[in-house]
């Protein structure tokens, strides 16, 4: 094809793969059920590469789906329409520390936990942790707006991203922001990209805001017997004004699948576990973590437990950490959702989630991040066997039909991707849509970015769900 | 008119004023040199009023300027093109606070001092605060994405919130956001709003995020005898991995004339005063005060105190409070510009400002956010004398241009309005200025919401200042 020789003349031919073997392993990301060969996988080595790219795409009307490690849980960044697959793997660099500003300047392809490590080795800290973190990469992130476990007090991406470098769909190269924490010149166009999941551009620099390190933390853990008892903590904690970096709850269910897999000795008649972490200064850290754990008791926490090491506090996480590993080892299908809600709604949302799979007869349990109502309800499945993936969609419409009754959201931090784009007028309206699809084509009128992504052939109808 | 008697049905025609006293009122805002008649002063009582007007006004190609105090400093408030002047004295009321969701939802004409001690009787916090915040409203801070002392701290009026209803120019109304710590669910349209001036709907009806209330505040000042060591007590400072709450500055100019005003006793001989405060966990507050006020000494410090009472932060921060009317009461005409560079320019971009105020023979002084690098150079002039505004004008531009080649932006907290939109190219280019027209044209194609603002009819041209 005439317009891949031309990319091959931009970044020389040893950065573009069109072998059988290469299109087939980016033919799809982490997401099961979405997969199509692209036509060519590209890796480019600088801005300037990107921008002649985005040319010859837009001039042949190829699709450009930007990808960093695939992690995508929406099948955001499968080539679902074919073009061109933009690996970030040659623009991987940390390209600047700056200390006095507090900011670091990095390429898209930078890890984000080594991005993490980088900044705390030198008594900084980079906050958003996204489950994935090991092999994540920022660019992905920050076209995700991922999120992670310390979103609640730390917040998610957007809030540390403080200017992005960009290749437009007209070929134009913007550069929004600075090192500066106040700036309103003009539109906030790098918090339009940020999340935009590669629909507006290609970000290929990014500035990250950055915070000293907590100096101290501490872990804790409470199993409780009813959901309502969990729930009630979460609120108490929250009405006590205690604001934890992390507040991570699971199921009987995962517990089960967790308990089975690794062994920990977790109680075998909990029905509701939350992992309470605290960081900051010292002090401060003691008294929240044993308000937090006084409050457990006081709601019915049957065991509570303080790690005094290190070495504890990762014995207690190791079965959270563990939670999606161990549930996707009953079934050969794994779908991994992330409806939100309200703090408040927990566990309301939970209960609802539990009632879906019954009805529908399909195997779900649930684990996630109780301090932000970002909850991911987790279905074991098959996808080879149709009927039982029919039902597998039915609970999954009816979970985010609940979510939405309750104030919540089709997706807390993994996207909308081409998985969920047909439930996102249930949250948005068409007026949301509508809005929507005026920026996209005003800014990418041929449908070069991302094609397919986010906006949805047909909406999906809501069911209607029997509310117990 | 006809669309005047429009208007009046759907608000009613004791809501729609159009006496040359009210037009009169209602023709300018607080910037100096913007002023021009509306042809109606609209006050509606909801979003669906507000819903109607937004018809009536395309239909007859009404410009369409919310306001809320008119504390606006670049001319953003201004009707400048005519048309209806919409306010929120109606729509002024806190419809909802959310302890479990730490959240409030509030109609635009809520007065920011008002929400603040609302929300802090509950032992909560809503962080930004603008100078103007006794009077302005939180529509205001929301469309122009105010700023405030707290900034370096805790964020900007963005940060805070969480969602908006508005009515866009084609008439429909939508609800973005939630009560939500993560929500991915499509582009994030709530940032696209906050901070667009009103140039791309009607904000009507706001949900903030709160955080506890901190619960210790300290305040402490130090005075320097010269910028260089004020301005690298700010650095060691910040190297030292301390976030204060607030960290204030005030050239010798600016102590002049509060000291004039106001008799406070402030050293005659110092260059340069720094108000640092820390708020949050006691101990952690006593150890980061105690921390700054030694780095201000090592760094030169000739005075430093610390407030033991509250009565004593007064006084404290009294003088920084006065900056501004004690400037004010030297000539007929104050200028107050927001050019913010990164934090590690600030001692360069205060020599900068000395220079071109000397060199263009006006008076300037200068105050302002040290810690995140947004200065308030303040011109002292009279508008009256056209010869002399030359100067004045030529000066801000080459401030504007000083504070870009360091790394800065014309504005950090103030807007764009009609005042500084021939400036912003210089800052995003012209590659942002199409991105941000793109934008505009696609939501707003008939230019009804404030037009004149942002957009400029032509750049001015970058001005070539001798470097020192």
């Amino acid at each position: 094809m005439e317009w891949i020789e031309s990319i091959k003349k931009v970044v020389g031919s040893e950065h573009v793969r069109t072998s059988s073997a290469h299109l087939l392993t980016y033919s799809y990301d982490a997401t099961a059920g979405f997969q199509a060969m692209p036509d060519a996988v590209v890796s480019p080595g600088s801005t300037e590469d990107i921008r002649q790219i985005m040319e010859i795409c837009r001039d042949h009307q190829v699709p450009l789906v930007p990808r960093g490690s695939g992690t995508n849980l929406a099948a955001g960044t499968a080539p679902t329409s074919g073009g061109v697959v933009l690996l970030f793997n040659r623009m991987n660099q940390i390209l600047e520390l700056d200390e006095d500003n507090l900011c670091i300047r990095v390429q898209p392809g930078v890890l984000t936990l080594d991005l993490c490590n980088f900044v705390e080795e030198r008594g900084l800290f980079y906050p958003p942790d996204p489950s994935s973190m090991k092999i994540s990469t920022i660019g992905g992130n920050v076209s995700e707006n991922s999120g992670g476990l310390r979103g609640l007090k730390y917040g998610v991406t957007k809030d540390y991203v403080l200017g992005l470098t960009a290749v437009l769909p007209n070929g134009q190269v913007i550069k929004t922001g600075g090192k500066l924490a106040k700036d309103v010149a003009g539109y906030d166009l790098k918090a339009l990209l940020v999340g935009a999941e590669g629909t507006l551009g290609v970000v290929t620099e990014i500035l990250l805001k950055l915070i000293p390190k907590p100096e101290h933390q501490r872990t804790g853990i409470a199993y409780f017997q009813s959901l309502e008892e969990s729930a009630a903590t979460v609120s108490e904690i929250i009405s006590e004004r205690i604001i934890p970096a992390t507040l991570e709850f699971m199921d009987r269910g995962t517990m089960d699948a967790v308990e089975r897999f690794m062994n920990l000795g977790l109680p075998k008649d909990a029905e509701a576990m939350l992992l309470i972490e605290q960081d900051g200064e010292a002090g401060q850290v003691e008294r929240d973590l044993a308000a937090m754990i006084d409050i457990s008791v006081r709601n019915g926490a049957v065991i509570t437990a303080v790690a005094e090491t290190e070495e504890e506090a990762g014995q207690l996480k190791a079965g959270r950490r563990a939670a999606l590993s161990a549930l996707a080892r009953k079934r050969p299908t794994t779908i991994l959702e992330d409806a939100t809600v309200p703090r408040s709604e927990i566990a309301n949302m939970v209960r609802k989630i539990r009632e879906i799979a019954e009805r529908n007869q399909v195997e779900i349990h649930t684990f996630g991040h109780a301090g932000d109502g970002n909850l991911h309800p987790t279905c074991l499945t098959d996808i080879r066997n149709g009927e039982e993936m029919v039902r597998v969609e039915r609970a999954f419409a009816e979970i985010f039909e609940a979510a939405i009754d309750l104030g919540g959201t089709i997706t807390g931090e993994h996207g909308v991707g081409e998985m969920k784009s047909p439930y996102l007028q249930w949250k948005i309206g068409d007026e949301g849509i509508d809005l929507m699809k005026t920026i996209k084509q005003a800014i990418d009128p041929l449908n070069i970015c991302n094609p397919g992504k986010m906006f949805a052939k047909a909406n999906k109808p809501r069911v209607v769900v029997a509310h117990g």
